[in-house]
């Protein structure tokens, strides 16, 4: 028998979700993520905010004029999209489907709000994943430690948490962020399992087809059995 | 505020059903995950067959006689079997649910006739994974190295593959087995990730009751927002 490879065994790549209420960790755990694995990048969003200093326009986001903006959303060209403080940010959809289908990941670090509008606009691709903190007063003390926070936005944080953590029915997936390093390894098994998705293969079909042939080929009367 | 503990979260145990056609890995890989991983064991399966030098009753399996059989067949007592050259075999269902209720996994080496069934009977709990061979020939050259084997058998169980392989449609996972080690370590993943997937978490809505209380008596307001 000669052999038929698994070079044009593909697969399709994976939208990889991460929510959590504020101060679980959901953003150093994708950080640990993307400096781990080589095939996932984080998704780049369009915003109509300003540049900050040392933010890099396609890098961090896609610094867009509002006209801009509300022409991707008319066109149907964002995935999800929403207004925060004024400021609209959304994902892109060209770059998510050219990364999906070349066999590249990206990770999302959206609330559940996001994670809502890419199940309706994408959910054979999606991968969804709820980081939960062991305990309220987790929550509070990171937003405390991180030192990046007034005390009034840490009370706004904390008061959101509630209708946050509410929406945990809607993933695919829940890590208790007990420990730093537990929860990237279970997020980075969730990953590997996910590429192995019987439905993200492509060209199985005809791989199987080429194996059956050459084996009844060789060995007929399997039909009869 | 007073922490509510983890310790009342429990998961339930998965029933990881390895299938593929003779001579792609399966039973090799299946040994490596049982010999990895403390918290799952093999399925022990009952039969009418003979005992055979070296078995041990109640871990290779459980011998009955074909009347205990039978009943436990009218008594819906088995999640699956079949009839094999004359011999019953079937998976007992009380094992399995007391294992699954304890959070303990169990693996199943299994054609897709029991796959099947056991989709039928407990879905929920189960992931199925579909070994593949890289190659047609590389079926054929582990039958023959594995010298276990007639001619005759050979030929049958080659004759038999390319019906086994129709049926991957039916799995969640595919692993091509390439090469061992990466496939252990794929099946792993897919263990770790299974046991992290929402619905097998058992006091999670009670969990996250607690913890949303918790932030509220601190902080209310949220419901404003």
């Amino acid at each position: 028998m000669v052999g038929l490879s698994t070079d044009h065994l593909k697969r399709r790549g994976i939208m990889l979700v991460l929510s959590s209420p504020s101060g679980a960790g959901k953003t150093s755990i994708a950080k640990a993520i993307l400096a781990r694995d080589g095939n996932i990048a984080p998704s780049v969003s369009v915003t109509t905010r300003e540049q900050r200093p040392g933010e890099t326009d396609g890098e961090d986001y896609h610094f867009i004029s509002r006209d801009a903006f509300q022409n991707l959303v008319r066109q149907g060209q964002l995935l999800e999209y929403a207004e925060v403080f004024g400021n609209f940010y959304g994902t892109p959809r060209a770059p998510v489907d050219s990364a999906l289908r070349d066999g590249r990941d990206l990770i999302f670090d959206i609330d559940w709000q996001g994670a809502r509008q890419l199940t309706e606009n994408a959910r054979d691709d999606l991968v969804t994943v709820f980081i939960l903190p062991p305990r309220a007063e987790d929550l509070e003390r990171r937003l405390m430690t991180r030192a990046q926070d007034t005390a009034d936005t840490i009370q706004r944080r904390m008061a959101k948490a509630p209708d946050e953590l509410s929406h945990y029915p809607e993933y695919d997936y829940v890590v208790v962020n007990n420990d730093f390093e537990t929860s990237v390894v279970q997020v980075m098994a969730i990953l590997h399992a996910e590429r192995q998705r019987r439905q993200r293969f492509v060209g199985l079909a005809q791989f199987i087809r080429g194996m059956q042939e050459q084996v009844r080929a060789k060995y007929p009367g399997g039909e009869l059995m």
